[in-house]
């Protein structure tokens, strides 16, 4: 099933271009249908919290500058006031200069999650999606901790939809800006499987529906500029499509 | 006035030992009344963000071993998973070996903020309360950011209400743990005033009503143990209560 949210925040399930909508996340269908290309997306989730994995592909962590592999999850926060819609255009902040894409698989929960085995801990998700990490590169060392960096409005363009039927370990994940190829890496490839980071993380923090854990990205990130359009697209659950807004005329 | 949170979600205004029940904090009273001893207060708001500033009184920038001052305030999240309840046992979480005190006075934001200037920052504010930035030291500067050393469940006691009516930069912050002052700091003498700090987050980040900002702890952090217990007491706020959960015995 594909969940998405869109309008002014109905739930709904997508068969093609038809939206059924649904009493909550996969809940019975209210009887009401939407044409898919009629509606505003939303971001397919209301967290209380954003937790990332910063460096889980080999060839990122190189990317960074870092020789050594994380024996846990390194995590980092984003907060909600990042959330962006699908084809939302994303203003580019006046302070960054140095503004980068990360293309990842994003997890959303939907049973709440404290003290979970990694064995039980996928079945706690309610779907997968994709995500753009937004990351003001030239202020995330210098900054005390990834707040600017990281947690500006709009850095977390999440969607299109939920898709609840996927083995998040078997996907390739891409990201594209204007059309070129910049970002390839197969889930299977992650250092630590989804089911380990969720499972680490409600070791001391417990995960409630429609908390969103991001995965981590793939190596190959890089700059972006105003009027760019960023693509990340998952295997089995489509693609997010996000513009930099031009920038103003001076 | 003083606006508490309590029961099942209930805000209210407190005079003397009398709770009188509000819709919404600060809202019209609903003409039910309780007695504060009687109730079980919550945190005093429920933020989609806690922002915390991590070094903003020049004693504990020395104690943490950095030489030299911030020209912007150095930013950090909570999550919300962390708040807990004035008066709540906290369990000493099994990954750390060095969970430390952070007293603190905290602002609630009432109005949305977004690109507001420090001259106007204060206005939104809807009240002021005390809370206990509880910090695990020894996994703080091994994690990648600091999830684990902050964001652990129950790391933010908070409360127990909101005061309306006080000048943010003329109260005294103390903490005590088993009833021995261990901190006390002026809050004239932060490095950045609330309305600063309040006006830089909003200049990138859109705070909103709930929303929870940390201004700073004073010099004097340490080492707490199972079965300690901590007050933060603010002037023209009171006393935020919190006991370390006792050791489990093995």
């Amino acid at each position: 099933m594909r969940i998405v949210r869109f309008g002014r925040g109905t739930w709904g399930s997508v068969e093609g271009e038809v939206i059924r909508a649904t009493r909550g996340p996969g809940g019975p269908s209210t009887g009401r249908t939407y044409r898919l290309h009629e509606v505003r997306l939303l971001p397919p989730a209301r967290p209380t919290k954003i937790v990332c994995v910063g460096r889980n592909f080999r060839g990122h962590i190189r990317e960074m500058g870092h020789d050594s592999l994380p024996q846990e999850p390194g995590l980092f926060l984003k907060a909600p006031n990042a959330l962006a819609a699908p084809d939302e255009a994303i203003p580019y902040p006046a302070f960054t200069h140095l503004l980068h894409y990360e293309g990842e698989l994003a997890a959303v929960i939907g049973r709440t999650m404290r003290e979970v085995p990694e064995e039980a801990a996928l079945d706690h998700v309610l779907g997968y999606t994709c995500t753009l990490d937004l990351t003001a590169r030239d202020v995330q060392a210098k900054d005390l901790q990834w707040v600017r960096a990281k947690s500006a409005d709009k850095f977390l363009p999440l969607g299109p939809w939920l898709a609840t039927d996927l083995d998040p370990q078997d996907v390739w994940l891409r990201t594209y800006v204007n059309g070129e190829l910049r970002q390839e890496g197969h889930t299977a490839d992650m250092i630590f499987p989804v089911a380990r980071i969720l499972a680490y993380i409600s070791s001391f923090m417990t995960l409630v529906p429609g908390d969103v854990v991001l995965t981590g990205t793939p190596e190959g990130v890089g700059e972006l500029r105003p009027g760019d359009e960023v693509e990340v697209a998952v295997d089995g659950v489509g693609v997010l499509r996000v513009r930099i807004a031009p920038a103003v005329p001076g």
